[in-house]
């Protein structure tokens, strides 16, 4: 039998009010403030259905009405803000060397931006334990700013299937980990909804949100950790491939001959442009990798040739990759994350190179590379910005109590 | 100001007939022969708003009523058909040497499929002269069968813009050409729509409705034709990019020591492992093509060591870009189209070796790879798909008279 998701899903007219909230919502967050006329005008929703929907979202606390009203023919319009002042999105990466936790509100507002230090090797057991101490340290200060949290996100750096299992993360040595069911027995089944996803897909959610580039459809993040993924987004949603294993560009090989990489192949990405390649060792201590690096910018600033010649190579070898990016999946942008936004004064005009020389389309396809504005914590970000989507697809914080 | 399409968009209810339309359709399309009744179950249409549509698709003559019944408890069911009998989906594939023409019916079954010479290095306008006389034909005879075209789409080996301009197309020597434009002229305006497409894409597309893996949502096309390209389907779509440009597999750079490649850049995947690679000729005649592959496959048939070791060099490489294509994208399955096909006895275990090889995947993360079992019209009968696909969508012919 021939299934095919190539056309329309039936519009069931039980989920036309579900999806108009969420519409109605995401249009408040985007042209905030703006009027019951503005949403009507823009969405194609009549004026007494946008109402309807606007008394909901209000009762729900999703959106309040300003004290501000914008002059037109007529009489006055009420402007319309998004409240979301009792709820609250959680974000945390697991990292090799650290745990970072963020929250915001619903306008994506950070509430708070916590990180602490986590030991590389740590089982699956300890790791989790560490995690659901901060999230609970997290959920208390929410509780106290009385606000509910809408749900968790988790950011793992490694391969994360579909359902959210943790198949292989090589960096912190976990394989096929429930991170997700273990956090929620550690928290004692919180009442909040917690997904776990590979750190870059979830840094290129954040950086679709709230990035320099926010709101491009075709966007990809590549994470500079000590493994270099990447989260692909593509006509406005992340793609996950199959069975949720997109984006490995760090064992992607550019060069048979290339320097041996820890996978055990030769000429990998990440041996050639990963942070690896960037201290001139194999295997650096995780720990070590920030002093390290703050050295290598001082090198890098105060002229070190050795130091520009290594950084001119690490972005020949990444623009190869990302050259590979652009030709397959002609993106708007490609952002360059985490250890590689320090260095990007030295790798960006290489990496530009290499694109626009490897790139069969005329000006690399409009494919522009840029550093990430995010800092740090984009995968902790994106994991609020994950919970955030899950709400403006539809999946509003109660029932729907109200109908017309 | 942040516009993002990640959400849902409104339903419109003045759109939800012309979507139900298409979904009542799509049913009938995929599980014929069925009765309203499985279409109001499976699709969450209820049961009068189900007969009201079939009444209108039957109004369209684009389904019938059988003479068959099912039967259940209760009164027999009418059983639905698609009917399409008045209905013709065209698509046309330009290549360095040949024209190919495909028309189908609504179900997709091939009406008739013609192929005429063309010679490399034709003109825009002899070009576009030479697809508009095969057109006509087409069309004349569809006209004798009574029925209307739908519309058409035509495929063409290049980087073809979201808009449908062909901006480059090296094998033929094409820049900037405007097909559509100049067919619709051509065919004075034949009254049904008129698209462009690049070939791998097209031929993808015929992959996802018709070929061995026909629904999978991850499915990636690689044309072996005199350029390696790629269309890459995720989650269902097409996914074309920012600017229309994906799919450039035959570009990217598997190797800088690796030989020179006819874009002037060296190692790239079509110098090691297109049609050229297979011929042990830098800059093969498209004329002699197929004689020459002939050939090869006679010599690898018996055994001939030089050619054994040739396409397993050739499958080597091309294994690399199809490795890079699942680590990056984790498709279900990837296609060899074209020349490819007639080889893949020889290039598909060493292909599978290298994706099992180079993907960081456990299994390849469940990647197969596969030789395309829609011949060598699969661009053209993905013309066809694509107009399909409109239907598919809701643009149905004839205007909606029918309300509820």
């Amino acid at each position: 039998m021939i299934t095919s998701t190539t056309g329309p899903q039936p519009a069931d007219f039980a989920d036309v009010r579900a999806t108009n909230l969420a519409v109605v919502l995401r249009f408040v967050r985007e042209h905030a403030p703006c009027s019951r006329a503005d949403i009507a005008a823009n969405t194609g929703l009549n004026k007494a259905t946008v109402s309807s929907l606007v008394a909901d979202l209000i009762d729900r606390r999703l959106v309040r009405e300003t004290g501000l009203t914008e002059n037109r023919v007529g009489r006055p319009a009420t402007m319309l803000v998004l409240d979301g002042s009792p709820y609250a999105a959680i974000g945390v990466e697991i990292n090799v060397d650290y745990v970072a936790a963020v929250a915001t509100d619903l306008a994506g507002q950070r509430l708070l931006a916590w990180r602490r230090s986590f030991s590389a090797g740590e089982s699956v057991n300890q790791g989790v334990a560490n995690v659901a101490a901060i999230v609970r340290r997290v959920v208390n200060r929410m509780a106290k700013e009385e606000r509910q949290v809408l749900g968790l996100a988790v950011a793992v750096p490694g391969l994360v299937d579909v359902q959210g299992a943790v198949r292989i993360a090589p960096n912190l040595g976990w394989r096929d980990a429930d991170i997700g069911g273990d956090l929620a027995k550690a928290l004692r089944d919180p009442g909040f909804s917690i997904q776990v996803d590979n750190d870059a897909n979830l840094a290129a959610l954040a950086e679709q949100r709230f990035g320099g580039n926010a709101g491009a459809d075709d966007l990809v993040y590549l994470t500079g950790q000590m493994g270099v993924g990447a989260g692909v987004i593509l006509d406005g949603r992340l793609r996950r491939g199959g069975l949720g294993y997109s984006g490995e560009l760090g064992h992607v090989q550019l060069d048979p001959e290339g320097p041996a990489c820890r996978c055990g192949r030769r000429g990998c990405l990440e041996a050639m442009a990963g942070i690896g390649a960037v201290l001139r060792r194999a295997d650096p201590s995780p720990a070590e990798i920030e002093i390290e690096l703050e050295e290598v910018v001082r090198s890098a600033r105060a002229g070190d040739e050795a130091t520009l010649a290594t950084l001119a190579a690490v972005g020949a070898g990444l623009g190869r990759g990302v050259s590979i990016i652009a030709n397959l999946l002609n993106p708007q942008v490609v952002i360059l994350g985490g250890y590689y936004v320090a260095l990007a004064p030295w790798l960006l005009p290489p990496v530009r190179a290499a694109v626009r020389d490897g790139s069969i389309a005329p000006q690399a396809g409009g494919c522009e590379v840029v550093a990430s504005t995010l800092g740090h914590d984009a995968a902790a970000l994106g994991g609020a910005a994950r919970v955030l989507d899950s709400l403006d697809s539809g999946r509003l914080p109660g029932g729907i109590s109200r109908t017309t």
